[in-house]
């Protein structure tokens, strides 16, 4: 087999056999195939696309293509939960406790922030002391003793996925759904999990920008865990401003904690309470939907999902004092109020402009690598359907250098729009792909 | 700028502008821009093509990419002349000192064989002697003081072409039409010539398979011409069958000075013919075609072109002698011959199984680099349209290596179909793109 007549083959729009695809991505993680042959083979792709047999071959081979973790001992169905990745989306951080504190064990693998989109691991690591890297048998050891782990990915799986990875950030091949679907399910699947929850996010602060384009990844995706035998449903939620109200490392974890104490955002709340019913229902703890989200309600009433972040936290060396003092968390120095320049209807708050400009603050990173401040971030304190009057404090920005401040408050405005006629408060939840039941 | 830039906007179906084809061109060939990016972006191009005025800024790019020769004080207009390769096309080396012979000069680079197919510089280097890595200035002397020249490709002509060129080769990029004209119009614009007379091949034993394909590289490679301020015309030739009756560097320069003495196959004597006129009438020395006929035909009968054969031959190291004495050529070992299995009108010579056949015989490479044998190859005894009785010797097969042959001969024997009834003589020449007086 030659990697240039696969590449042609591609090129010609014919679809590639289980078996070619297995031998591209290995010879390509070898560093047989050089990357000049992957970029003409994933630029081919991006252009011809891909059918959903050739998709799910290609994610199993890049999931085979490192270690692969086995989750049987644990002695329980194991759900993952997989976000496309958005501004303020907190949701992994009170998801994951809630569904645990149900009796279905968690163990996740978690990604950094990158670029407008934060990562659950940066989030995480606000906390004083905690550490996400794991080894393999600390992450199997933690959950099978807690039920939960959080940890960073290891570069043990699928690490074809982490080189085609990044030579598509270079060569024009990041927005292809046959590439995007293969990287997270390869992910998913050599981290072991049994079924898997999708959050796929649209709108202005997700990478997909419209629901047309969220629903064939979601589709595609769904497809990948039909043909590979794993459950997979994906859940639509729009993207357009921020999760909730808070953007920032700190001021996110601090947001969970509110609502594992039954308080914050409804749209966060409303959001988490069905990610959390949709893998309860994948991992036969309930029946319906309904059920879940009453199951994990109670999760929440009750306190034993607080008390499963608790138990989170200080099985990742984290100060588990943070959750009964929220004070204790990184502060920044200073914090400037942006005020309605005018009475109205808010209909828009540009989930990229506030993602970015968190970035411009310190919370996020332009490049891999990048340090980030925890403390920094905004408070999204009105949001799409808010009736504000003018003078009213609309965002909360928490800053450490006042001339990041400066450049960051342009592009906070910008992302505010306020009508002179009412709106309504959008839909939390865009629907659901791959329920079968 | 940013090569990942401009890869999207030629993947999104946007025209590159010329000065980002330049900034491309320029630092893919200072090593700035690395192979995986010009890899995706190649690809890119194959599968969404490129307007003609961006083939046109692309090949000036090339051209440009290295040093650029000055004809200029030649004296005369300097008429140019590409193939874009057959089976048996010894073209050249009769065309340019026929043309050469009539006034005007002919400075050409010519490349090597690869594949089944063939190349002028191989075909002169089986006289003794003869070489062909000329110097620029060596170059340009000759031109001057003989009006005639015929080198190997300058490494400091267009090296973004050769490096191109390498890339394409392993990335399925190599059956591109804009990339293809590109590459040989770059070539062609910087080694100086003012006007240039192109031959299309199209069938079996050409690149271009159907005469659509050809025409449309012909058209691209015109217009190329027109918004370059060169003079191109485009002759479309068939190369169903071999050219001729010679395959095999030795037995083409045979046939070359053959018909230089007046003899030779018909369709290799019109096709040559026609190409000389053509370049007379680019060069301004006739105002039609047919006078350039006439006076191509003349510098046959008067020996002038057998004369400034002998010069070429002199000025570049041969031994003169093989001109008068053929039999000093190196000759192949044995000569077995292959009969006609019936009775009947042949309708096919595969070209692209003989020049396979002989690239196993040895007379050409496999890889660049391969070493070649001069003496070796095939001599076409019947050609299309020709009746041919059973027992007929059909071709001479030129051998140094018995076991080459009987793997040859399959091959060989593939190629040639009889026919129970006649047929037809196919035409010599297809047409001309791009004459427009």
């Amino acid at each position: 087999m030659r990697a240039v007549d696969l590449i042609i083959k591609k090129r010609d729009k014919l679809p590639l056999t289980a078996e070619e695809l297995e031998f591209l991505i290995r010879s390509y993680t070898d560093g047989v195939i050089p990357d000049y042959q992957m970029a003409a083979w994933a630029m081919a792709v991006r252009l011809n696309g891909m059918d959903p047999q050739e998709i799910t071959d290609l994610t199993l081979s890049m999931a085979h293509s490192g270690d692969m973790l086995n989750l049987k001992d644990i002695g329980s169905l194991v759900v993952d939960k997989h976000s496309t990745g958005g501004v303020g989306d907190k949701t992994t951080l009170t998801v994951a406790p809630i569904v645990a504190a149900c009796g279905l064990p968690v163990g996740k693998m978690s990604g950094r922030g990158l670029g407008f989109s934060g990562g659950t691991i940066d989030k995480l690591e606000s906390i004083p002391g905690f550490h996400a890297d794991l080894s393999t048998a600390e992450f199997l050891d933690q959950l099978k003793q807690y039920g939960i782990v959080i940890s960073g990915q290891s570069a043990d799986l699928a690490p074809a996925d982490g080189k085609l990875y990044a030579l598509r950030d270079v060569t024009g091949t990041v927005d292809s759904i046959p590439l995007i679907a293969s990287s997270i399910m390869s992910k998913k699947i050599a981290s072991g999990a049994d079924a898997i929850v999708l959050d796929v996010k649209t709108g202005r602060g997700a990478f997909m920008k419209t629901l047309a384009q969220a629903e064939a990844l979601a589709d595609v995706m769904v497809s990948i865990g039909r043909l590979s035998k794993r459950r997979v449903i994906a859940v639509l939620s729009p993207m357009d401003q921020p999760l909730g109200f808070a953007v920032g490392n700190a001021l996110e974890v601090k947001e969970a904690v509110e609502m594992l104490r039954g308080r914050g955002p409804e749209d966060y709340r409303y959001h988490c309470l069905h990610l959390a019913a949709y893998m309860l229902l994948l991992g036969n703890k309930v029946t319906t939907v309904d059920e879940g989200i009453v199951l994990a309600e109670k999760a929440i009433r009750n306190g034993s999902g607080m008390a499963k972040f608790r138990e989170l936290i200080q099985a990742q060396g984290g100060d588990v004092r943070v959750v009964d003092d929220l004070e204790s968390l990184p502060k920044a120095g200073q914090v400037f109020q942006i005020e309605a320049e005018q009475t109205g209807w808010v209909s828009a708050v540009d989930a990229k402009e506030i993602g970015e400009s968190s970035v411009i603050l310190g919370a996020g990173r332009v490049k891999k690598g990048d340090p980030i401040d925890p403390a920094v971030g905004i408070m999204v304190k009105a949001k799409i359907g808010d009736k504000v009057e003018k003078g009213q404090v609309v965002f909360e920005v928490h800053v450490n250098n006042e001339a990041r401040y400066h450049e960051a408050m342009v592009k906070i405005k910008k992302a505010l729009i306020i009508s002179q006629r009412p709106v309504e408060v959008p839909p939390y939840f865009l629907g659901v792909v791959g329920l079968d039941k």
